[in-house]
């Protein structure tokens, strides 16, 4: 249930209705937009229903019915978010490259993969140093250490870093370092983790889980916005089928759904959706035609050695190449790309 | 199995071999290419391991292990093929448009479907006269009346025809009529079908059924092939998954991998993968800049009266727009639309 | 849409809603039922709306609305069908055990499967003798030597049998020999193939598509019940999903959902649905608790030497031991075995 | 990779290959087994391919290629493991039924909820005070007053209690009090949640994520036992596919391969997996004929007043009624059932 203030509410407005929710045993999340404040309530919402909403002085209307979520919804924010990683914009307005390594492994081929990411005309750098594997004997990532070289990374390139974590312990630390946290497949639906992001004041990328519909994706966006952080960054990275040939079946009709559903960007991560080398530009190229607002790509200088996914890192010659074809097919469906 | 002959091989040659696994109680089915001929063997190979073919004259090599489909697999065609559709070609050095009525309705709805379909740069039309549909409740099709329609159709425009079948008995009589034969998503394993349609001298479009792999799918082209008729356009029109916001998947990285596994073309159906109009124009923009060889669409006049998946289709003017849209992206990625 | 005649409506009244129906463009298929007469109608619904069905002559009343599927549902059979294959009932009062050989290879194999499926205490026995294999290079069945064969272990054994068919062209001919004619998985969907068994009068097993979902199933179950034929069987195989381990993913609740929606006896193919030997006997037992009205399991004397799923298949001995695990569970759910 | 050492392999023997793997950049996690003490690899385990395992004392030998997880498999473990939950056995040599409300919501609704539970043959009880809930709208649970609810429960039953955690930080708190943690079917790859339970020492439950091969379904127990923690259940709750009419498909099948690939104990949940109370009962019943070591089921004194999954909460006379049913099914198939 979600209460919408008139433009007009007062402070003592917005404090009387959370005051209500929370005697009710309930939460009440306040996000103030630029037109109307937005309170959502979180609990038994049986016990809701007996307070009279609509007759407090600065409520307008209150949403109790329809989707399940609300303040990431596109029908009470019909104007989409650009949200700023770092001072790199994702949006509607422009396109945007993100690219890096899948995991930092060392200083060395991290640079080699961000400067790749650079040349290619990446704006933002993608590299993870907690990674959640799915067998415990595989690589976990450099932790601290990887995080130090990631920030070597961006003071070398001058761009923005999105950075995994991938429990709650970590936000509060990542979100001083990353300019962007990124919430991976594994924990789409860890609803303490994303409760602790929507309490960060960076950028959130979400990324699709493998077996979440679009509406539960945006459902788990509106745990991170009722804690107050609304600069959420989708990502579709692929879903669970039965055909055995691509790691994962990249939805793109999915990705342009959530677009229509909600204000915020949806970008797409062909690398992790497909796992295959060869597949990596053209879905990069099909996903920027049917309007994704970025793709983020993995670069590898030498994939052969590569800790982590290294099947699916394009060489940093292959990422330049890409660069190109991205910018052509780009401008063809009249987006401008991020310089 | 698959016996290759060499390319001095005489007709004797081939015969001998057709003769021995005849006696050995199966079927040959011999396909002679430009520099091979190929000869599928049908039946229990256990049965054929016993014949001695790499010592009889004429036989190259013999295909035993690896890919459950050989005579459409690229190891053996490592050129693509392109298939003639009356003068268009479908293939990878060009790229085509389809479109037309989801089913004929009328001659008027018809005409209106084609016409627009050809203004909006449509080199191929596509028409139904027999619906598979899943309720018997639903409109079944105009069946001989609609051939005549769509007849006079390719009559006022000029452009061939694409017509479905959905029964052994109808094979013969559409292959005379239709420029090219389709075979559904419903029945993409009806080999007995697949076999009849195998056996006439039109090119044949192969439907993804609904739950088939690539590989799968690979294997229902090889029982065209194996009749003799390699001329097979491949055809994604989305897999069934948990996500209920499409009506399918469009997976347009199985495209993307039946390309690399085979040198026939694989095109895009991106109207019937989705179920949703306003999807259909960012996924076929999606599926020429992923390399698709053409994309199939479905147009009616008035989709609000049409008889069959009306929410899927585009208006004349929502058709015209895209085809604008879909040059400009093919031209970016370095592909001419036929004209 | 339907039209349901009042109790005491003359032939007459049927012929002329009947009438009205073939006016409009439609066909309409009769079924009589020993309390009401049901009128099925086919083609284009919305020129039906115009028709004043309820202010004619013994009409009860018209479905219009709700599930679309009717003459199976069970909201208008309330009490439940038994099917007699032969004279074995399948049905709720009862369990039946369906046994024999995956495909019929030879009189050999035929005989030693079947007489382990009646020793076991099988009442029906299958076999097929057309094969719609994924691959082209597979054993394709023994067609009609096959089915000489079959009858020939019906006289040994005295049991029924049931066989698949292929193609429309198959129907009239093994409606004449075998009890009960299979319409399969890759064909759940082939409505042409659907239409024709509805027209025998033989029973019909359905098999539930890889991709199907139950109400489908139960639609392509109202294509055989609309033209005459309501003798039929549904069959859970198991369907297509993201789970390796298995060759189908086994749905025993989609059984027992189909239970609660038709009036149709519904059973289970374990063999084919799993896919391992292994997994046939905790699956069947699963099956007859969970209420299934039959199983049908695959047997083979030497699996190893199958032509045909081997690997699915249960040996004589481990057929004999699940006969007698079957019977205990039936035991204790309640339903006696046929034997 | 996992190395085994010899039975009588040193405390020294043991230290000194964790000391290697340490030095190599990796971690070394120890389970001391009755007959062989397992030391599990942690890291790049490209570097421990270079160090002389198999040369150093007190070594048998060095696991290396197979299945990805080595701790749960069968093949290491040929003896089926019996995890105790207080007092009660979960294992191969009993059947256990497992009953309670999904969520705690007041005292009252606890009470009468693992009342009815025990009078129907439960030996344990189910009840979450943290609710991971997909849409952050529903009710997310009671927290620690759950916790004193269900711990007065269990007083007043004598039953031991399960009970789910959502986040690391209540691992601690919830391992004191719970007599087996449960980590969810959306927390299934949250793998620093997996490796927090994998340091308690009380016994975990390990539910089967939506979209989780029964690969990486023992992957994840994989991460619990490497810990040291090897009281570990699984359970299979539903996987997400294509059909609508359950919550989720139970994957019988899937059960019954975890058995024969793992030592550990598995059950089934099939409130969860089918959503709808009338499926609870067959799905139960098929359960224990599957051979599944236990089932767990929600009970709720009045289903239309839940504030949580009311639907497929089976009332106290359902639940005595299925107890009865289990009891028949399980002598059936030779299980005795926990009293």
């Amino acid at each position: 249930m979600v209460v919408v203030m008139k433009q007009e509410a007062s402070d003592a407005d917005i404090e009387a209705v959370a005051e209500k929710v929370r005697a009710a045993g309930g939460e009440a999340f306040v996000s103030r937009g630029t037109v109307h404040t937005i309170i959502g309530l979180v609990g038994d919402t049986a016990r809701f229903q007996t307070i009279p909403f609509k007759q407090m002085p600065g409520v307008d209307h209150v949403i109790q019915v329809g989707k399940p979520y609300k303040m990431v919804a596109r029908d009470l924010h019909p104007e989409t978010t650009t949200v700023k990683v770092g001072t790199t914009p994702v949006g509607r307005d422009s396109f945007t490259i993100i690219a890096g390594p899948c995991a930092v492994e060392s200083a060395d081929q991290a640079f080699a993969a961000t400067r790749a990411a650079k040349a290619a005309g990446a704006t933002i750098l993608r590299g993870d140093v907690y990674k959640p594997r799915t067998s415990p004997y595989s690589f976990q990532g450099l932790g601290e250490l990887g995080l130090e070289i990631l920030a070597e990374c961006r003071r070398d390139t001058g761009l923005p870093i999105i950075v995994e974590v991938v429990d709650v312990s970590q936000v509060e630390h990542v979100a001083e370092i990353a300019d962007c946290i990124r919430v991976g497949t594994r924990n789409a639906q860890n609803f303490e983790l994303l409760k602790e992001v929507g309490q960060t004041h960076k950028p959130v990328m979400l990324k699709r889980g493998l077996a979440m519909t679009v509406e539960e994706w945006l459902q788990a966006a509106e745990y991170v916005a009722q804690r107050g952080n609304s600069e959420i960054i989708l990502c579709e990275r692929g879903i669970r089928t039965f055909e055995p040939s691509t790691r994962n079946t990249l939805d793109l009709a999915g990705m342009a759904v959530a677009q229509r559903e909600t204000h915020l960007p949806v970008i797409v991560d062909p690398s992790h959706a497909v796992g295959k080398h060869d597949l990596v530009a053209p879905m990069s190229l099909a996903s920027v035609a049917a309007g994704a607002d970025a793709v983020m790509i993995d670069v590898h200088a030498d994939p052969d050695q590569a800790l982590c996914d290294g099947p699916q890192a394009l060489t940093p010659d292959e990422m330049m190449l890409l660069g190109r074809e991205l910018e052509a097919v780009a401008a063809a469906v009249g987006r401008p790309v991020n310089h």
